[in-house]
């Protein structure tokens, strides 16, 4: 599903994306400031054609905004704890607004104490996690992150949803190179994957999921309606998914993935979860060669054969965007215009 | 492999075992101090019926002691950077015994600052990783640990052996029961079961693994004969062993899987890399219910149908063994004696 459009498309700057997707938010009970964040976040998925969090989830950002059930202007709380340990109350706003607004503080502790546990709680996580762990990287550190979601993911063994995609990311910084960045699910696929399937009406891989009775299906429809994902990896994936519904959600006193609740909130669509974030400056203690052995790393895994690193394929995107613009649809291109409130 | 032995074989107790190996190491090149260490691990894993890093793995200690790959009587050296960081440099020695002589002092950071992250480097690790998360747990505490290894698997879609059997552990206490404690390797499966199959003469499932020339394989000896592991999970699980292989062989300062060299050390069997824990406090900041809330998960989990709770079977053993003894083949316990010195 990451194919890119027709090259009849239009093309738009990252720039002009930013602001008509910024323009929408705010015209959606969005701070200019949430929305400034939220903009750039979602432009740059669809920059680097991460297109299962591109603006493929306006309608769900902008339903779930004036449901009500997401605070578009909400203040995050910041408080530390101990030299090493933030904790973030995101006021039932998101969880990208938390982040940023602490991003500063993150920094000076890593700087400071060589790690950073930053739990994040009450808050709504609606895209992809490269976008918070990459600029760590960019700074010289590795940070891992981790957020829990929406119950639509059965444990290994189980008939029942508990967890969410439970997506884990982690990146690290490369001598002489991008990034190495890893943001995978641990479900089989993403929900955004499958809601993209189901948009195309193009059935999913055999053992992605289930439907409403726990039978498997490759229906995506079937999926959504009430059935639930499978965890990818079989047991072993499953306990990593429990490991991100700790993290996310237990560690940074936040909620599970099955204690979301919409009723009330028609259109509604945002999990509301916790994310846990853990930023490490890798050289701490002196050591100074933690980018020339990421470096020699790398350089081993393309001799053994590894056909592409983690993240590669988002670079090469994003440089490619960046020298010719951002394909996007006529038809779609319209739909966010009308959203931004700029025509029929 | 996990079949409990003949109803007929002797049992004995959980002292008499860890007094028998405690012996034997101290035969071999070992200190007291650390015989104490690993005698208590390796008889702990028997005990449990974690069998593959049981006794079985005794002539692997004896022959890489003797011959001179690792330090039994190593001393770690250990210091502390920042408020919550710890490194140690384990000195060719045990990476257990690292973990015991840092015990207070990381018990002391986690209590103090919340999060305490410790990074051993030149150190061996020949156990499961259980033993080291699981006291944490019992402290209230959430750990986690991650080991790389001696390279055999292969990235997936690659050719050649780059990773270890990289295993990652956490665990987590839950209000009134015993803790939660995942162990698992990201490899398919874990090379102590590769060995034991290969003892057994039994094939392992399809998908485990591959030959020397990189085809797939079902027979254990082709694997352990210049062959090589697959990740768990695809290309997913392909990441988590990347994952820990940055933890546990770049953030500690340590070697990669594909830099161990027994070249020189005939019968070396322990692999020299690196440990990374992270000891977090789920409470801190003025939280009080993380072990009631990970009561409430478990629950979910129970009631979704997820057979058995991550280290259940483990601690159902543990209390058997206390009752009835550790069940151990008579041929076993001879030669166990003989290496200990005590019979021919």
């Amino acid at each position: 599903m990451t194919d890119k459009a027709d090259p009849q498309d239009p093309r738009v700057s990252f720039q002009e994306l930013k602001l008509l997707l910024k323009a929408i938010l705010i015209n959606n009970r969005t701070s200019s400031e949430t929305a400034d964040i939220l903009a750039e976040n979602c432009a740059g998925c669809e920059r680097d054609n991460a297109l299962s969090h591109g603006i493929f989830r306006m309608p769900g950002y902008v339903d779930s905004l004036r449901s009500g059930w997401v605070d578009g202007r909400a203040v995050p709380d910041i408080a530390q704890f101990g030299p090493s340990f933030i904790r973030i109350d995101a006021r039932n706003g998101f969880a990208q607004r938390a982040l940023a607004s602490a991003d500063q503080l993150i920094r000076r502790t890593v700087r400071e104490t060589g790690i950073a546990i930053v739990a994040i709680r009450n808050s709504h996580h609606f895209s992809a996690l490269w976008p918070d762990v990459e600029p760590f990287a960019l700074a010289g550190y590795m940070a891992i992150t981790a957020v829990n979601g929406l119950a639509n993911v059965v444990p290994h063994g189980g008939r029942l949803a508990v967890y969410g995609t439970n997506p884990i990311a982690f990146a690290v910084p490369v001598h002489d190179a991008q990034p190495l960045v890893v943001d995978q699910a641990t479900s089989v696929m993403a929900n955004g994957e499958v809601r993209l399937h189901a948009l195309a009406n193009k059935p999913v891989p055999s053992g992605t999921g289930v439907d409403r009775d726990g039978n498997p299906t490759i229906d995506p429809h079937a999926i959504l309606a009430g059935g639930a994902l499978n965890t990818f990896g079989g047991y072993k994936g499953s306990s990593i998914a429990l490991f991100v519904e700790i993290l996310a959600g237990a560690v940074t006193g936040g909620q599970f993935s099955f204690e979301n609740d919409f009723t009330g909130f028609p259109g509604a669509q945002t999990p509301k979860a916790g994310q846990l974030l853990i930023v490490i400056d890798p050289n701490c203690g002196g050591l100074t060669n933690f980018e020339s052995r990421l470096a020699l790393l790398c350089a081993q895994l393309v001799d053994a054969g590894q056909d592409r690193l983690p993240g590669a394929r988002r670079f090469a995107n994003r440089a490619a965007a960046d020298q010719s613009g951002i394909p996007i649809a006529l038809g779609e291109l319209q739909r966010l215009r009308t959203l931004a409130g700029e025509g029929s």
